[in-house]
């Protein structure tokens, strides 16, 4: 049993952890931490987990996590997750980092973030389909949301040196957004609403970028424009790709199918993709459509933010770090309707 | 291994049923029928099922499916259940029926849904935390989704004899309605809107009252309304109870704690019930507060209607019928938020 | 023309106050209070009033609000009211006030609100279609939100002595809660869900309690319970009614018919209402059907709480107030779907 | 008096021209069609508009149509309205026509369509910012919802000529999809989720093409993939820009404030447009940032689909037909929240 521990475990990143935690076969759930809910019932505040657990939130320092867990997974703010990491790892304790600290090289993620940063160590970008190196890591840096869904709709033509332009235009649930109550998560500024933010400098545009960029180091022009739309779940990312030769549909359908082989959360189900068909799981499922006269595809791509973009991929992730099978306690299928 | 057939797989019972047998570890999908259907991938219209089933619609006579099948569940409309019932039982296969043919006595049934009834079998009514005897038996009628918020809601203070007057108002998401686009689940339509329907003489009101009264034959001052509400799943029940003599909050925590001890899937958590606590898994969270001066207890009840209110509860039922835990492939917490 | 002002204008009672004024023809908008956004321009904050007003907020005195105008509506919190009417009114200027003070007689609103009253006057109970003497009036209450669509619903069988048992489950969209993010208010809290409230002691309970005893001096069994439901604007009440006597749908239709005639803003329009067709009104729609045999009638009523429930209200006792006719400014039908 | 009738009122179109017609001071409604409703109340569809008009439908001539009206609105299929048009013309009868039947050159219709054109006359585009010749004309073909949106976002960039590329990526309310229940529109299915479809080719585009090709003959790369959210109304449009020069913020703000002064419904208020700011309203707002150093812009839109897309802009175009001042009945603010 992988004795695991969740460093800020009272947000809806901590609280998708533990629910799917809970039901792993081979995780024995050690910690959850909080400071400000520190002595009560994890269950007290993700109220779906009462009766999986009885951990109450704690606060212990991290020489002690470092000693009781195998595996710390770190839900924690951006900027935030360097002050626990080299603790952490100096021992035999993996970390799997969901902020954003060690995603982007750090000169990239110091301009982007606007903060120094303290640890100059590298981490794998934990994007499993193009990173599996994981397996033999102690330390990986969990993607972003946005950077997830965008990635994968766009890699296999990166890939094969065919884009010229990438326009991401992406939707997410307002999720993740955050647990705590905002002028955008107010409902009646939601609902019956779409809100489009940071239309040209989103920082998850860095990890879009570098990803697409290790994949065709020729493809520098990519933008990312982000909205909210009234789901609780999800994101819905329309990849507008210009492609430097005309590509048919069954063009792209091959190259897709060939990159995507023995990736088991990736599928291709023919059609538009639906959150609806992955709310709740792990998977990220690709439609396209070539307009082959405007050397244009239009990639779709659709995945739950809470899991394959952030919590069922650090979980993916820890498979791998500890030989599992990368679908072990992940092979569930969405809620749908 | 049970081998289990689906009649009627392509609605959303059906597809519910289909995403929990996937994973129940003592189960193996045997068939799933569809008149319309046949000779498609079962997936080609559970798009959430894509990798998880290789089924085909199938739609073989009723001697192959009970030769197949250690167990079929009818997931078929009202009035038709009783049309597969006789023959599939005429050996050692059992039956979990989820149409409303079996749940009533005959002449109820037969005032109610004004069908004439063709088979005069008993059933167990399949509320499996007031009828666990079906676990002796070779055929269950799984109880109405309205039913079981209403009657788990309001059975401890009737088991106590205490309830005066008892009126229903529940609130269910529009999944209840089935898969087929109507009126009422027409988007512009529901949202930002609530639908009462069938303000005094709802079918499912028969279940209610042949339960509660089972429990105290003197309590037949029993009303029920329905309204549907701008969501996909889920049914919150509102019981208005006036009782016959003064009781506290704690009082009626008392009872419920005691009729509800060892009973896994009713949770009483404390506060106000969510649906969202219980969306995609099989409980029944349970909340109350008196108002002693009048003689009053405001009950609420969550479940989800398609797990807990249907498919879940059938599983439930099986694992029972098979000698299994009561939670075996249901112990799954919700997907929240 | 009517020099309006509005004390605390920024929320969205205030909001929808300016909304309906800038289209009513007899009224020039004077002044919109607020302490924290004095000096800045209205549509500022309310976007949807651009290009509709040029105001800016102020905080003015007293003194100068009652000299500028006619009439000041009064939408701040409850408890507040009391602290501006005694000084608005020392002069020709009239105040209808939105907030919670003046409604219930004053040892009520002691017991139920845990404040202390400062001003004893007296004020009529704005609810237009029951106390239309606000139009000799000089101040008027205006009503709470539940109170008007539970009251209307049951107003005609009150008045006719045949109610026995009242009980109001109400459901509302979440603008009631007010402009600022709150838990409840937490889109990923509210969407697909519905919350339960006050399950047996809302404050509201005290008004239609006075109100429907004014009508039937011996109807004390009247209880209250609220729910919260994913949408921006509504109240849908159903009000289960048992009565004293055996009364047919016809019946029932007869009285409010007859109770109703005259009111503009009342609509029997046959079938259950719908939150749809009142949406941005000043309707309140009434449908019901009865279960004669039990001496049972369900009522349901459909307002906006914004409007019929709020400042549509106020605008309406404007119009009596001012010798205008009921409907001036007002006479719109609702945005539908 | 303006006698106007509406041949299809009986869809959403149709309700909203009923709705913001019985509000016009200057129109007097004569009929409303329906073949399949014909001597039905139109208040008993149109439930929102109880009280408001006592037409029923009917299913009159064109002759006699022709003679009762005015003014005609077509608010009917695409590749209908031809069969309607030359004969109402056959007189002094003014027509707007609000299917898609004369919107595009006939050849480029044709080939859209896949419908042969029977009438070879040529409309105005009723986009009245772009064509207010609509003031001297008999007939007008008003525009597509999606082009309205898409066109006023970028009309201003692509007259001054600096529009390389422009990738419409447009999200609309599901109202825009008709008065009946679809798959698309069942609420289980559009509910927590968005609908990518017709990825590359909606017909809207020809509309989109062929505008912004009369501001700038040289822009052709012009590409537009629509969505559909889980909103009633709206049309929110994000404009991916490449242009032909870098361009700042104020920059782009010049331009679009030049090009829309004197447009009374189009707003500029700065900061990321809402649809709720415009629901039930006729304007159209607009939002933009530029990336000057990737030469990019991304311009934001947001319009109610059925007001400003649809029947608003059609009594706009009505109001100019007959000489009255363009905001004439539709100076409203939205119904927001």
């Amino acid at each position: 049993m992988i004795k695991a521990g969740i460093i800020g475990a009272s947000g809806y990143t901590g609280g998708e952890l533990l629910r799917l935690l809970v039901s792993h076969p081979d995780v024995s759930l050690e910690l959850a931490t909080s400071r400000s809910l520190a002595g009560k019932p994890v269950a007290s505040t993700h109220r779906h987990l009462e009766g999986f657990l009885d951990l109450k939130y704690e606060n212990p320092g991290l020489e002690e996590i470092r000693e009781r867990c195998d595996l710390v997974f770190l839900a924690v703010p951006h900027g935030t997750g360097m002050n626990y990491v080299p603790e952490l790892l100096d021992g035999s304790t993996k970390v799997i980092d969901l902020s954003a600290d060690y995603r982007l090289d750090i000169p990239v993620f110091e301009k982007i973030y606007g903060i120094k940063h303290s640890d100059p160590r590298n981490a794998v970008y934990g994007l499993v389909e193009l990173h599996p190196e994981a397996a033999r890591e102690y330390f990986v840096a969990n993607p972003g949301c946005f950077p997830t869904g965008a990635i994968l709709s766009a890699a296999p033509l990166a890939a094969a040196g065919l884009i010229d332009i990438a326009v991401f235009d992406s939707k997410t649930g307002i999720s993740g957004a955050g647990i705590s109550p905002t002028e955008t998560s107010h409902y009646p500024n939601l609902a019956e609403n779409i809100v489009p933010y940071k239309l040209t400098a989103h920082r998850h545009r860095a990890e879009i970028v570098q990803e697409l960029t290790r994949l065709d180091g020729n493809l520098r022009n990519i933008s990312f424009t982000p909205h909210v739309i009234p789901t609780i779940r999800g994101i819905s990312t329309t990849a507008h790709l210009f492609t430097k030769e005309p590509l048919s549909t069954e063009d792209v359908r091959g190259i897709y199918e060939e990159f995507y082989r023995d990736k088991p959360f990736v599928r291709l189900p023919g059609g538009v993709p639906s959150l609806t068909a992955v709310r709740g799981s792990n998977f990220c499922d690709i439609g396209f459509e070539a307009d082959k006269e405007n050397n244009r595809v239009v990639v779709l791509s659709a995945i739950d933010n809470l899991v394959k973009g952030a919590s069922g991929q650090a979980i993916q992730n820890m498979n791998l770090m500890f030989g599992l099978v990368e679908t072990r306690g992940l092979w569930t299928p969405a809620t749908a309707p």
